[in-house]
């Protein structure tokens, strides 16, 4: 490092660990923190990525590892998309153009890619409880490394975060939380605390009792004045700085030590801050404003756009897209539906937990303001909320991804199944993601199916969704869920009238015999797409759309299974355990008794496997998990000829 | 009514609906308050159920029948279990001897049993959020109502109704929140959260600074001085008045209006502030503090004792058990073999999220307070504390009731699963449970089986309870879930050492032919009582302990499964949509594949049909969903035979 502070090029190249950052000046770190932001600038525009909450927190992690001593601290990195910086200064800029590539850099923080990462991270308001379970453990092991969670005001919404905080106040173990306040989550933040975050900022400090009390002094000085008037006053200060100054006071009162506001883009100011409350015992909250973006002009003047954002060219700043890309994606089909059926339902709303940009439904609150409701990163008061708005005569429309609804399972139970609530949830990112094992799409069929109630659909196109969400409006009757997958819609382009369908019936896309395909969703395409293979060897299968999961159509199913000629396989972009192929099993095995003697055809089921499925684009998830068009069709190949596996 | 005032018989026997509540004075409620306590403790001492909550809150809901017009105005009772007095104003004083009996009143609310409980409520925290849901509803169908959520100072520390007071902040609609704090949600209550308001009540208004400011101007008063010192002194007041007379200064800065704190026992006061509120524009909170078993001596002195109570003698006081209610409890056994565990483990430590009292866990954290952590109502932050835990070196046992995993569901599998973190979960009440429809522990194997990595247990007795707790504690290897019912132990009362058993073997207890039962958990015992009836049919079966649920016993499986002349029966107490026999078809459906040509057994699930499963005692449910043994050797009977259904 010596050598490299005469040298010319830049700190960057030079960074072999953490530790370089410690030994760094205010001004080589403030010279850092620019080179570091270009190099994201670079590196974002060739793989996509989390661009603008990274080039907000720059200054806050070279802070941290000038300040901390990582691995030994612990540094608790929540949501995770926002460590690129750290992931650079810690082993892995070499690596950082496989960033979120297959096979290549996770896109989150994990364990098994650092020692630096203390935790694995990709879902929101982690990091507290994290921070206290190791905070816990570090006292009982009598160790007496430093803890420290970073997170954003976004993820302070987050119902987890604030029982950390609760906690975390009752057991005053020593946490040092960074709170990173960019007034954003992944779309505009949401909340009485955001709001008091930002009168926080407008009053800073509170400093004008204080100072008015100094100017009662000033001029009371002048005038001889008996001793206890001055106890009186300066017994007033104390309070007052006690009780005012203190602009963290709902911190404060819930027994979290409060530091700040901060520059965080101030190297100088937040290695300040961090030093300050290093060794103070007791939990610390430093709260740091940042902004999004900073150092790329598109970035600060649009933070919302450029939050995760494919590959991008530098000379043109505005995303370059194929023709293909231009289609519509299933959350554009899903949002312009919805458009179009709350002009027709004046009692249509539409909900979403701080998943308004991904989920298309910018655009409908545009449109619809007052019937259009972001409550941050709240999956469970957003299905409690659309229950107590159904009980109370509207139509919620839930937009949640897959992987987020795993916040909300006891309350799609206990809040919307149990009285049976006409709420409707639009399931995005239904199936595999790019983001990998932390927003798998993969588990929401086996957990919803088990619920009573439920109607759990899948639309095989972009029509198939329209006119579900119409059919399901205009006959609401119980709970709904429609799930879709993060992708562009099969015949995504096409615009024709609503109709009604009938919910419960499969259909069958293409007639043959011997193999029977029960497609679900998003496997009708793919399925339809292995058919040209298997005819190849000489198989020619039936294939069906098998649009509802739950309840199954049985009328097709009686036809079907109960031909012991017929080889049955089901298809799912989700768990093979409990998913809908369990479904048809379950069926199977009960009807199979009421038919004595009688032999069923055999059942398949194709799905994703019992593990944690990495990150990289959907098509390589799907040819990994044997459900791409070729591994299906080798698939039945195999079970059809009865080789073994 | 008018009648009634001047007759001799109780105000109890008179009431017919909440409008004769509204048409009393105050001294009226007051006595009607002590004659409704009584009737409390008298059927509550007849039926069992909640008790101490029930005896704190008489004043409260007569304030709220008497100022608010039920049905017309939405009253939203957080948990539920706190709604005894407003269901004997409501109609239902009559049937409240049959409350909680199978097929009698509901120990909750729910809008089934009467148009005055305005949503359904079992589980904490979600009153704000319906309320939230209700108010926007309201205002968009252009309603003038009101909504009310009654909720607990344990209830608020649940992250979800944090999540609604954020957004209720946010939004500002007309919601009345009555905070009932009696410092105490089942068990002592836990959190920052709870000492600030511990200390609003110390400081009671914060009225020091502003006395102190006027003791200051009467001194001033008495000398001439410049007109702005004047000025100054009244703005320093006003800001005080503004900042600092506020007790409620967190939920101010939150955005919503705090009135209190207030006498709950006093109900000319509740009367008072309710009335205060009524007609003002925005969120209001009003804090009510209350003593739980207030006016029963017993429950007044040991609250957490009488929370909820089996049926009980008033003369006595102590409840009266019999002999085979005395023996242990699962979660006796549980808490026994952990504190013994913990005897030899120095790193095991164990979580609850306020349940301790239900979980026997008390008793562990009374010899061991330092590794006992009460977390108050807060599942999410218990599941991914426990992974920083065990991330951080600890063994952590989380201890929650199934019904109320499904808040974490989400944590179990992005926090615990993903990294394979040696966290324990002893699922307690997992089954049927007497609380009903919000309380069934039945969903718990679907939702977990579909997490990789995660190992399922359930023991057939207390014995094995405590091996499978001794081995995973022994040999951690990841994430392990023991599911155990809300019973009576089966040999509860044999104490032995511990021994390291085969977690993914399962064992033939009893050898037979023909029919193969295998049976999950307490479904052993249930079995074993079913065998005699089986025989005297002439059925003989195996009777398999299938302890683990994930993974199956392969080699056992294939012996039986494999096995064309033998009928395998699956048995467990829990959801048939994605269970333990699910995962016995799941298996059969991939392994028939492998084996061309062979025929396997029939494989018979036995569960919980897929539907919500009422309240009542854990005997009659099983019988209900013919998981008795009489019911459950029907079925075999039936099975066997291959007659129709």
């Amino acid at each position: 490092m010596s050598t490299l502070l005469n040298a010319t090029r830049s700190f960057v190249d030079a960074i072999a660990s953490p530790s370089d950052v410690k030994r760094m000046s205010p001004e080589q770190l403030q010279r850092f923190a620019r080179e570091i932001r270009q190099q994201i600038i670079e590196s974002v525009s060739r793989t996509g990525g989390h661009l603008a909450s990274n080039l907000g927190i720059v200054e806050i992690t070279l802070g941290l590892h000038h300040v901390f001593d990582s691995p030994r601290d612990k540094i608790l990195w929540d949501v995770g998309h926002q460590a690129y910086v750290h992931k650079m200064l810690t082993g892995r800029r070499h690596r950082f153009n496989s960033l979120r590539q297959f096979k290549g850099l996770s896109g989150f923080v994990t364990p098994v890619e650092s020692e630096h990462d203390a935790f694995l991270s990709g879902h929101s308001s982690t990091s507290i409880s994290l921070a206290v379970g190791m905070a816990i453990a570090r006292d009982h092991l009598k160790q007496d490394h430093k803890v420290i969670a970073v997170i954003g005001d976004g993820g302070l919404t987050g119902g987890m975060a604030l029982e950390a905080i609760n906690h975390l106040g009752h057991i005053q173990r020593n946490v040092v939380i960074i709170l990173n306040d960019n007034e954003m989550s992944i779309s505009e933040n949401v909340g009485g605390f955001s709001q008091y975050m930002k009168r926080i900022k407008e009053t800073f400090f509170y400093k004008d009792i204080k100072e008015k009390l100094d100017q009662i002094e000033d001029t009371l000085d002048h005038i001889a004045l008996q001793p206890q008037v001055w106890d009186l006053i300066s017994s007033v200060k104390r309070q007052a700085k006690q009780r005012l100054e203190t602009p963290g006071i709902v911190f404060e009162k819930l027994g979290i030590n409060y530091t700040g506001p901060v520059d965080g883009h101030d190297v100088a100011a937040v290695v300040a801050a961090l030093k300050k409350v290093k060794d103070l015992p007791h939990p610390q909250i430093i709260h740091v404003i940042t902004q999004k973006g900073k150092g790329f002009a598109p970035a600060e003047a649009d933070a919302v756009k450029y939050h995760g954002v494919p590959a991008f060219s530098l000379e043109k700043v505005e995303p370059q897209q194929s023709d293909k890309e231009r289609a519509k994606t299933y959350s554009q089909v899903f949002t312009d539906a919805l458009i179009d059926l709350a002009s027709m339902e004046a009692n249509l709303v539409a909900i979403t937990p701080a998943t308004a940009e991904g989920s298309g439904l910018v655009k409908f609150g545009k449109i619809f303001p007052e019937r259009f409701f972001d409550v941050a990163i709240c999956e469970q008061h957003a299905v409690t909320m659309a229950a107590g708005l159904a009980k109370a005569g509207l139509l919620p429309v839930v937009s949640i991804y897959a992987t987020f609804l795993q916040r909300a399972m006891d309350q799609v139970i206990h809040d919307v199944g149990i009285l049976n609530m006409p709420v409707i949830f639009a399931i995005d990112r239904g199936g595999l993601v790019e983001d990998g094992e932390t927003h798998q799409g993969v588990f929401d069929i086996a957990h919803l199916r088990s619920i009573p109630n439920l109607r759990l659909l899948a639309p095989r196109d972009a029509r198939e969704l329209r006119d579900m969400l119409y059919t399901v409006v205009k006959q609401p009757d119980g709970p709904v869920a429609i799930r879709f997958p993060r992708d562009k819609a099969v015949r995504g382009n096409i615009d024709h009238p609503f109709e009604i369908i009938d919910l419960s019936a499969w259909e069958i896309v293409h007639d043959g015999e011997e193999v029977v395909l029960l497609a679900y969703g998003a496997m009708v395409d793919i399925a339809e797409q292995a058919l040209p293979l298997l005819k190849e060897a000489g198989i020619n299968p039936i294939l069906v759309n098998a649009r509802s999961c739950k309840p199954l159509d049985e009328r097709m199913l009686r036809k079907f299974a109960g031909d012991a000629s017929l080889k049955v396989v089901t298809l799912e972009e989700g768990s093979l355990c409990g998913g809908f192929g369990s479904g048809v099993l379950e069926w199977a095995a009960r009807h199979r008794l009421n038919l004595p003697g009688r032999r069923q055809a055999e059942i398949v089921c194709l799905g994703i496997e019992d593990r944690f499925v990495e990150h990289g684009a959907r098509q390589d998830l799907l040819d990994l998990c044997r459900l791409s068009p070729e591994k299906i069709a080798a698939s039945i190949k195999r079970h059809v000829r009865g080789t073994r596996d």
